[in-house]
């Protein structure tokens, strides 16, 4: 299995004011950037609007369009290290300014460009043995035509690149859908992936963490919800079933046999039958691994910035015995917020100027006797919230 | 005792992004910025300059002087709600500024001014029953000699304003030093209190907690440890001797029926024959409270801002058996500190572009099985730290 990093005085020692750059400005780069400062680690965030949420934490913020060489390679050779918080970035760009300024990226960008594309990241799963759900590349009528012979109804389509929350995935659900569907593909440019649609009994989340030291490390594993294909709540930790440890040193291994560096987290299915299957792949810290802002000792923010400074994993230890995360999501009906934080919840609100119809506004995690009872009074206390 | 303030769905809610204004810009501004953001609320910090550690951590930074009106003003009339990190203020100009824009200043001025001189400070604890070591007030040779008439040597000279850390306070061991310091004492201007020097056998500390909503409570005991005057290590929970109950209660009660709003940082001694005394009072936010950032379920940042807001105070929940806190006190050795973070170091660093012997550049905190576990482990653990 993971190679254990020895423990060594070298790696748990870090120059102070060191700073890491962090590509995009939404929460998960405010999440890092809150993170990072009591690290004594800089936190820089490149990002195009002052009023985004990882703007507001930082003093170290650069107005810029990640997207952009001409505003990145300033900003990689104002820092020392970098990170993304989106893996739709241009990868090729990035190994190019990587090389360049000498600063490097993680995770790696030739690792971001297999697993932001849902057709090379299926390859890279099958290639390290992880099981996932068979799967064809589409582009055209004629091969969505084979994949309904192939898989039967219904089909499910997903954009191989640039597809989130449920965005740019469709689903066939009788061959006289065909029709309609094959326009949407032939005229978008990314291509598609089509799977068979997995029953599933429930939809698990898994966090693997490695160390530029060579430590690896799961995170506990967590039950998830989705709504409308967006993440509405988490909660845990969930027993692990028989099979489930063979499955998750695979995982495991993947990870560590790619070398790669960070988070990365691994969205499941656990399917009717009890197999699993991976889902999704996401190269960064994910919204899964939200409830380890408070129901773990270390959280999925401070397991990324130390796996990219190489320092030491702590061994992931639970602060209680049930955990449960909400997101608050806009309802659209005010654009004052008010917020509910009696004795029990722990909020982490993001700062968003706008309030719009589902977008994700901020989250709670409330910790509790077991997974049952937090998720109960999450439910409960997120409902309190008038967003 | 102290009123309970009852559960009242009213108590929890906040609007979002409210603004609290915090006057300076050191760690404990720091502290409390970094847990206000997660609460939803906007930390503005008005101070010198923007190197300082809470400038680093908001976008809300106002550059200027707490101290001056014209800088104070404008800041005031931005904001929702306003506290501050040091009690060392111009109370007056503070309630009249209040007055004028309306903007609430917590904890109250009027409070603060009693508070922070140490001779109205030992006359507000004799008022409500709490023990404290006798006093006279001296400010000239006269009264010095009358001081030592009463309490014999060695005496303790406290200036009554300004001072901190060991700063302003000067030990009389024998009646020959007398010439000495009365030359200090009439030349200075904040005036002194003299006081015997306790025999102590350790030195504790207990911070009170109460809220707009009336809502109060203590957090768990602990032992401090000062070096050269300046608090060096904090460890607990202490377990409670019998008389301390009675102690403690009539602190709380002090807090209660002055209406004081906030943290209350009590340092306390226990003397050698088992009594207790409280030897000074900071309110505000304090050293001896760091070890809540992770070895509580809140830490005494968001209690204090809880307090503020009116919000319910949740009962004190300790994630462990035993903590310890070790300040990282600057050694001038080096501009480029070397921070050691291994797997069990709860890392706070400040951020101080300045290195100097004896400052607090940081602090960590270590959870154990007890005490004297995390003592000791994080004795060595801040040893390795190169500042």
């Amino acid at each position: 299995m993971a190679q254990k990093a020895k423990p060594n005085q070298k790696r748990n020692q870090i120059k102070s004011s060191r700073r890491l750059g962090i590509l995009g400005g939404g929460q998960l780069a405010r999440m890092l950037a809150l993170r990072a400062h009591p690290m004594g680690i800089q936190p820089w965030v490149l990002s195009l609007n002052e009023s985004d949420p990882a703007a507001q934490v930082t003093r170290f913020w650069v107005q810029g369009d990640p997207a952009d060489p001409e505003c990145l390679r300033p900003f990689l050779k104002s820092i020392d290290l970098a990170t993304f918080e989106s893996e739709f970035l241009d990868a090729a760009l990035l190994a190019r300014l990587q090389k360049q300024t000498k600063v490097e990226v993680f995770p790696q960008p030739h690792l971001m460009a297999k697993l932001q594309d849902r057709l090379t990241q299926k390859e890279w799963l099958v290639s390290h043995q992880v099981a996932t759900a068979p799967y064809l590349p589409v582009s055209s009528q004629e091969e969505l035509k084979q994949a309904l012979k192939l898989f039967g109804t219904p089909v499910v389509l997903k954009q191989r690149k640039m597809g989130y929350d449920g965005y740019g995935t469709f689903i066939l659900k009788s061959p006289t859908d065909l029709k309609k569907l094959s326009e949407r593909i032939e005229t978008n440019s990314h291509g598609f992936v089509a799977e068979p649609f997995i029953k599933f009994r429930r939809e698990l989340a898994l966090l693997v963490v490695r160390s530029r030291s060579g430590a690896i490390c799961q995170l506990p594993l967590v039950e998830t919800f989705q709504k409308n294909s967006c993440c509405l709540w988490v909660k845990g930790p969930i027993g692990r079933a028989p099979g489930f440890s063979a499955f998750a040193k695979r995982l495991t291994k993947a990870v560590d046999d790619s070398d790669y560096v960070g988070v990365m987290a691994f969205e499941l299915f656990e399917t009717s039958k009890g197999k699993f299957l991976v889902n999704e792949i996401a190269p960064r810290v994910h919204n899964s691994g939200h409830y380890t802002m408070d129901a773990l000792a270390t959280s999925q923010f401070e397991y990324h910035i130390r796996a990219l400074f190489g320092l030491a994993l702590p061994v992931p230890t639970l602060r209680c015995n049930g955990f449960a995360m909400w997101n608050l999501l806009g309802q659209g009906q005010t654009q004052s917020p008010q917020l509910y934080l009696d004795e029990s919840t722990h909020m982490h609100y993001y700062g968003k100027s706008q309030v719009r119809p589902g977008r994700k506004m901020g989250h709670i995690n409330v910790l509790d006797r077991s997974p049952d009872r937090a998720w109960k009074k999450a439910k409960s206390l997120a409902a309190k919230s008038a967003l």
